[in-house]
């Protein structure tokens, strides 16, 4: 796009936003990616930003945008930095910050939902709850400092029994591309009182359509929250050995399915959790994965398992009491797992306590302690779904780390548990600075994700570096499903303006060898 | 359209499916709508039927609609004769009947879920699973013939904790209006081994577009099934004033959020349940509605309430019977509820018993004994979403009933409990007859609608005769909505060759007065 045009655009958007919320040159550095994977230069840059404090401003800037051709690259708060942060796909893209729009418009104590704008965190609207002393509990991910909305249409996970955040997700504004708003759900009746407390409205049930999508800008949205349970009890358990998993899960299943394990639990590995608070330094000073010693040594002086089960029962003591008895005689099955509440941690108490409060939606930022492991700071989520089977955990943990190690990377993984599949999460923890590293960890990716995709499994979720390499293993039938998405993009957004490239949906003007 | 064409698109279509399989003449009037309201000629009327066999058939019929421009009106197994059963909005359609494809492709014990094509009904799935002894448990809604996947599609609600039809439905194979076919979710990745355990997928959730939509034809979809629980028990309570319906929902919403009440409970009037076993001539032989003192005596005579709240604990007896203390002193509160489980019915324990067998997910059609309690036959529901309060529920009750009532019908409704919301469903029977009693029903139905919406309640699910009504009162922003649906319905269906006013959308040729 020619620079003149580029700076006429600018100047339109200062007149809608006020000069302070436009950023350009030097400030406009805090949008990229934080940890780059790419060596190719220029690539994921932003060419400014613009943050509009209202859906009203959202509109105008939309307006300027088709009137320009400015491609806007949406973020809510551009705080899931393994994911790529606030960085655009397609360089030279405007970011649209949503992060001034952090009204929290409702929080209702009878119903148990909130109605909040793109730039509400989990910190935020946990503060909001507390200063109330509202009976309700949120659901988090592990960065509190995320957008409750913008989790939430990423189709992220939290760990209490409402940790499927677009499951709980409850009604939407959307600011089209045409600049119209939109209402969904029953907040198309004038005058809804079921706006939040009921999803599908009459005809279409559309939210979905919004999620990891280009369709649309959502600037408000409606998310349910558990009420208080009259009683909480976390508990972790252990298991020693790397094939343990397989029992591990199978052992799962029925108890999820059945709701005995109650919340969106999840299975550790060793080194994630003791990278918490520990560095890969204080036990070796090997390069590599540690070896079985070392991994034996860990587990040892941080009373850890090879796999760690961290999960909580909710409810007045006569049912979790019948939960956990269940739970209990279930895993005992397993030769060597160990069993602790959080009064029965001697050692390292910390590894279930952060826990807890992550399982009770207290947001926080501990968990990123792993970054501290190997130095470096850079990290990339690298996340398949698969079914809760333990043939498949074993498979994708042999798949997974045999190729992580054979990069040199330690194993970081866990299991997130669904109703019905695993999330299985790896973080890829590497040195960010230096360019062979970057290359590598490049290669280790894309040969995880043929990998996976050979043997059916698809990621939930990716880094913006993947989003055309993940939506290319979604291929069924010739492409048929990218298609219909590609129909709909152009008749929502034909001039292409909303995030090109999100989620690998391109516009016309990009398609076909056109993407710059 | 031309009879010559439509001659030549039959015929094209016989060559399709085989000439056994697409019907006209007098063979199309079992698609005709069984409880007509208009009393305009000619409208709803279906010009013929095909039905295929395979989706390849769908394909290939879409193919000629498109090149002929013949509406096709999509149904599942057109069974549910309270919204218009398989009957078009456009008359002169040709019905896309799909009750031929009625395979079960899969049922999973391990995950607990189904596969299944648009022809199978509850009945069918039903005995598959009790066939093969699978601990498995569906969720039914009252029509035990209706279709697994239309009833899902068109947001139909059951009775277990299952309930929430389109929430349990997870990947859909869709044929599209120009030929191609989808998978969406994970099952977009070939060789997927999730479609049916993750609804997401990767990039925009699209599933919920295709619920009571016309944007595609949906030819597989997947759904959960709830594994056998440990225990089961039904439980009825009976209250014994109108106006006890406030306190009821009071009580009901903390137990519902809390999960307490586990289940999509219902709480039903006098009238609707006592019609089940009873006749309206064997209390009174007055016309219009039933008097107090004939209420008090079907109450005493069948010891039922003027509310009767049926609901059941799912779960191994600790926990049941920690869960039914609670919900009998909550309800205890209420002077005069009374507490049944299916031993304590002396008198019409049928009452419950045939409740019991639907909370556990056993398809019936005795519910519409309902039907018999004056004659005549056509009912038709009206069912606006009610937020969980008793002011909402009682101001509801008495908009409604008062109506009805006005119009000479008795009241025969329910309150089926969602999460957070209430159906508030009406079912209004009358003399399908007697044109004078439709322009009654019609005229009721119309202040009914208008009432509602300017007190900010929606309908959830309409008769085919109103879908343009109740579309119309999601107008949000000059019919914001709408006019996105239209947009998405003329780029994935350019000729508007699918079912042509479903849900309100009208493809653009029929749009802007052109409608015929």
């Amino acid at each position: 796009m020619a620079e003149e045009r580029m700076t006429d655009a600018l100047e339109r958007f200062r007149k809608i936003v006020g000069k302070d919320w436009v950023f350009s040159g030097k400030a406009v550095e805090s949008y990229h990616d934080p940890y780059t994977i790419s060596n190719e230069e220029g690539r994921y840059k932003a060419r400014a930003a613009v943050a509009p404090d209202s859906a009203e401003q959202v509109q105008e800037i939309v307006k300027v945008a088709n009137e320009f051709r400015v491609p806007l690259w949406t973020v809510s708060r551009g705080k899931n930095f393994a994911y790529g942060g606030a960085a655009p796909v397609l360089s030279g893209s405007v970011v649209l910050d949503l992060s001034r729009m952090n009204r929290i418009l409702e929080v209702n104590e009878k119903f148990g939902y909130a109605l909040v704008e793109p730039g509400v965190s989990y910190f935020d609207l946990y503060k909001y709850i507390q200063e109330r002393g509202l009976k309700l509990w949120l659901d988090v991910p592990d960065p509190g400092w995320g957008s409750v909305m913008g989790n939430a249409l990423d189709h992220g996970v939290g760990y209490t029994p409402y940790g499927d955040h677009f499951g709980v997700q409850c009604g939407m504004e959307v600011v089209l591309a045409n600049g119209e708003v939109v209402r969904t759900g029953m907040g198309a009746v004038p005058g809804s009182n079921t706006w939040q407390l009921f999803k599908y409205g009459f005809g279409p049930y559309v939210d979905g359509m919004f999620s990891q999508s280009n369709f649309g800008i959502v600037t408000k949205m409606g998310i349910w929250l558990m009420p208080e349970p009259p009683g909480y009890r976390p508990y972790m358990i252990t298991f020693q050995r790397e094939e343990d998993i397989e029992q591990v899960v199978e052992i799962v299943r029925p108890l999820r399915l059945n709701q005995v394990i109650q919340n969106a639990a999840t299975i550790r590995s060793l080194v994630l959790d003791a990278a918490l608070f520990a560095t890969k330094s204080q036990y070796t000073s090997d390069k590599g994965p540690i070896s079985d010693s070392v991994a034996k040594k860990i587990m040892a002086d941080q009373e850890m398992g090879m796999w760690n089960f961290c999960g909580a029962l909710y409810g007045p003591p006569p049912i979790t009491d019948a939960l956990w008895t269940v739970i209990r005689d279930s895993f005992s099955k397993i030769p060597g797992a160990k069993f602790y509440e959080p009064k029965d941690r001697k050692r390292n108490p910390d590894i279930l306590l952060h826990r807890a409060d992550t399982m009770k939606g207290i947001p926080k930022l501990t968990e990123f302690g792993f970054l501290n492991w190997n130095g470096g700071g850079g990290h990339v989520g690298f996340s398949p779904v698969s079914p809760t089977t333990g043939q498949d955990a074993l498979k994708q943990y042999r798949m997974v780390s045999s190729r992580v190690r054979e990069f040199g990377f330690d194993y970081q993984g866990l299991m997130a548990i669904g109703f019905r599949e695993l999330h299985h999460v790896t973080v890829i923890v590497y040195d960010q600075s230096d360019p062979k590293e970057r290359e590598k960890l490049d290669k280790l990716f894309g040969i995880l994700v043929r990998e996976a995709a050979a043997e059916g499994y698809g990621e939930y979720r990716t880094h913006i570096h993947y989003m055309d390499m993940i939506a290319g293993t979604y291929n069924w039938n010739n492409n048929a499903l990218m298609k219909m998405h590609q129909t709909i993009k152009d008749a929502l957004d034909p001039n292409g303006i909303l995030s090109p490239g999100k989620s690998g949906i391109w516009p016309k003007h990009l398609r076909e060898g056109k993407k710059p």
